[in-house]
């Protein structure tokens, strides 16, 4: 399908490559590690994503949530698809810490920001390629 | 299994009904239709419930998003599992208008609160049981 970005969410996000039908992206925030998944579709409700994309969505939801976790120790998961400034279709994907700046309030009502440095995208990258790249070429 | 309601949701909500092996709460703030889905597990990550599990979920999700959009003619339909401040896994489903007290901001990071009327909540209560009743009997 012809689909393209929205400009808001690749303005403020680096794209770390895709899983099926959808584009993960990683937000230039250095106090979070916030992902974005997106699938390419022109529905902006998760539920009414058809049947076979939605269970994939949350199937991708439960693999980048399960590689946050480990991979990155975080103390917990936020998953959210909310949409209501940003109408595209997105899907949060926050590895939260006690000690991380927003703690215990959400990451969308935070108004820090910091970027990530270039070494450590291109760790994040790699670190994302290694993980997904058996899932990206199925 | 031997599951306990947390008191914080107790406390909060009220019981609608059940899906499956989930309970079904409605937010006692008349400022939204928001509901909690709770499936009875111990896991307090979503993408840590057994697949099986997961999936019904998921499914459970999509059903009440659908409920909510349709009878209630909201604009957006925020969904969320959050989890930093009450630990036992709980999906917000959550109706949201251009014109509510929050818009376009999270529920999360709104203090306003005003209770339902009782007749609303027997409405309320009597919509739920009339749109998921054959799905509770199944």
């Amino acid at each position: 399908m012809d689909f393209e970005l929205d400009h808001r969410l690749a303005g403020s996000s680096i794209e770390l490559g895709r899983l099926g039908r959808s584009r993960v992206l990683l937000k230039n925030n250095a106090h979070f590690l916030w992902l974005l998944l997106i699938p390419e579709t022109a529905v902006t409700e998760l539920h009414e994503l058809p049947a076979d994309q939605f269970e994939e969505v949350c199937g991708q939801t439960r693999q980048l949530s399960t590689w946050v976790k480990d991979a990155f120790h975080v103390d917990k998961i936020n998953v959210a698809a909310i949409g209501n400034i940003v109408n595209q279709l997105h899907v949060h994907i926050v590895g939260r810490s006690r000690d991380d700046v927003a703690w215990p309030g959400t990451v969308w009502a935070c108004d820090e920001k910091k970027p990530f440095s270039d070494v450590e995208l291109l760790d994040l990258q790699t670190r994302f390629t290694l993980a997904f790249n058996s899932a990206r070429r199925g």
